[in-house]
């Protein structure tokens, strides 16, 4: 029989994949269907001008069946650049812009360009699932940076975990799967931690695009030398739901982008030609469609914010972006309380063991006790939904 | 400064980006247009029904546009195996199936895991650039295995080359870069050599519909423990022309595709809905077409091999599928012929540099001597064009 690689069996399964299993056998009663609040994507396809779009490229533009170039479509390239310009301010050009298959692509890209087996790389927990995964897989040690309930790091607890061998810190905002925006200042700190300490800073913005705050939601680009230290990852999948085209960036200097080149060569020599093309035509039509999607997230938030405000027996730590990060009442831990609530709420959630290690370095034990609701694939009426299944089940206990 | 992985920084840059930048600034005669025979690729978009379906599929099937299974998609998963039953003979069942964006994917996902940092594995030479890119980049030492002229590997040479940190050998039929395909006793010695050796036999047939031999090209899936042993690597790319929609697949143990769905999970999320469900609409309805297909591939392959053996200074040392690898008559490095062929002929090909060491361990030189032509590309007005301009440039040298 032939060898597995010791570091991927280490590795734990795909949450998402985990969490379509608890639900593959259910049933669900006819007047409580599923709620699925798991997974952060889109719940319908794009709109019906991108697709009608989409369709006539397929038929009349025979590039985008064939090869691109690795680091993805001129056009796209120089679109992002000249977007990102007028959005954060400050000097992007498209040599800076790598398009990828995604964003964990991107993320695993940026990685494989900065660290190798035995460096280390610094994550705040509640880390997004995948990270973890990739430099777990990889032989790179992920090192932990807890955060309090407020769910933001800080940069002096970071600056005591690197060492030789760390090689970047990486900040979600909004967060996945907090939710929460870390403010500006926040992170242009951690950018000068970062530089100081001559180590990357990885700043998924991968929701970026439903951020509360209106304008740039920070100034690191704006530093005329930000590609020495910054790496932002991108994705189109939420702001054009085009989830399953796979279409992601990395903006990052271009030294660093040669390497990516080589990498992504390897492991997908190009974006799908339709994806970036139905990206392009996004950012070049949907800027107020986009606009108004924002808006509804935003409501959805709201309703959310509202609706935990009024039912103290939970406590919501971090709501932006797609997340509310919510610790639960029961006295059992969150891997239990999830596959509960599938069978007595028909409510599908990720436990926050999904999301951190099951003991906290500090002790808080925060993993048992949280759970990850992606409600902005729930309209008004589902959110409602998910309130009075909540209550339900914290009357009678799980 | 950030760091670059010094491994990365080692690893040679993609080979096909190298070559398009050779044509970027150059310009060509109005009567000598570039002909283009660098990258395996069809020159066509799909065929018109395939591009109906595809734009169809966008419009109608919201699935198309979303997340996916990792592994892929049930029902192309259950028709790979249902086909390769039929072309193979032997059990393959839809749990020995991933389906991957790509081939090169495919390899990338099989080695991680097989190997990491400072294990080995066997590539016969030449190899295929982007499977010794992988390795070089993931810190595993790419061990070159020596042919002849037949550009055949030999089962005992490779016995030698096998230690303790040996995970693997690489086989690709048809070759990549040289055309040649492997004899089915062949492939069984090296399965036999690997399962004695505890070691896997992955097995590349990306070129596989373009089989010179009529039938299974190998009984390796005959064998009912072939699993313990076989992986066998595919694309959808070349017979169904959807190389910019990225699907290919790994066929291989259950046990395996575990650990295959965690690196995909991290690497891509899933493949894209649209390319899945493309290259199942090609299994259902292209089959009578990918057999004509077949039978031009290699109606060219007869053109190319015609060409040559009347040209006594160039040696033909493997052609099929897509590929002519062939030995120059210039006194000068492969490198220099390939870049000179496009100052001096409007040819693009590959250098033998490009696939094997500078120096073999042989000491054959052979990489500075030969050349390979993707031959598949051009039409038989293409193959009569090459050898024109091929016989321009042997008679006034280079």
């Amino acid at each position: 029989m032939s060898s597995l690689n010791p570091n991927l069996v280490a590795t734990f399964p795909p949450p998402v994949m985990e969490a379509r299993r608890w639900i593959e056998d259910a049933t669900f009663p006819q007047d409580r269907p599923l709620l699925n609040l798991s997974q952060a994507a889109p719940a319908d396809p794009p709109p019906e001008a991108l697709r009608r779009a989409m369709a006539d490229i397929i038929l009349t533009d025979p590039a985008a069946h064939m090869y691109g170039a690795v680091l993805g479509l001129p056009e796209l390239r120089a679109r992002v650049a000249g977007d990102w310009r007028r959005d954060y301010g400050g000097s992007i050009t498209a040599d800076q812009v790598a398009i990828t298959s995604g964003c964990n692509q991107a993320f695993s890209a940026a990685i494989a360009t900065l660290a190798g087996e035995g460096d280390n790389v610094i994550l705040p927990i509640p880390y997004y699932f995948n990270h973890k995964m990739w430099l777990d897989m990889t032989g790179i040690e992920a090192r932990t940076l807890d955060t309090d309930d407020s769910l933001l790091p800080d940069p002096h607890a970071a600056a005591a975990l690197i060492d030789a061998r760390t090689r970047a810190i990486v900040l979600i905002s909004p967060n996945n799967p907090g939710g929460v925006e870390y403010p500006a200042p926040l992170m242009a700190a951690f950018r000068d931690l970062c530089r100081t300490r001559g180590i990357a800073l990885i700043v998924d913005e991968t929701y970026r695009d439903f951020h509360a705050v209106n304008g740039a939601p920070h100034d690191l680009f704006v530093d005329p030398d930000w590609d020495d230290t910054l790496i932002q990852l991108y994705s189109f999948s939420k702001a054009y739901r085009l989830t399953g085209h796979r279409v992601g960036a990395i903006v990052a200097s271009p030294t660093r982008l040669a390497q990516v080149e080589k990498w992504l060569d390897s492991v997908a020599i190009c974006p799908t030609g339709l994806g970036q093309r139905a990206a392009l035509w996004g950012m070049e039509n949907l800027r107020d469609w986009l606009a108004g999607e924002r808006q509804e997230v935003l409501r959805r938030r709201a309703a959310l914010h509202a609706g935990f405000a009024v039912r103290p027996d939970w406590t919501l730590l971090g709501c932006g972006a797609y997340f509310g990060y919510v610790a639960h009442p029961f006295d059992r831990t969150s891997d239990d309380v999830a596959r509960a609530l599938v069978d007595r709420a028909s409510v599908l959630v990720l436990p926050g063991t999904m999301f951190g290690p099951l003991r906290t370095q500090g002790g808080t034990g925060r993993a048992e006790a949280t759970l990850r609701i992606a409600f902005a694939n729930a309209d008004a009426d589902g959110i409602a939904t998910l309130f009075d299944r909540l209550d339900t089940v914290t009357r009678a206990g799980l």
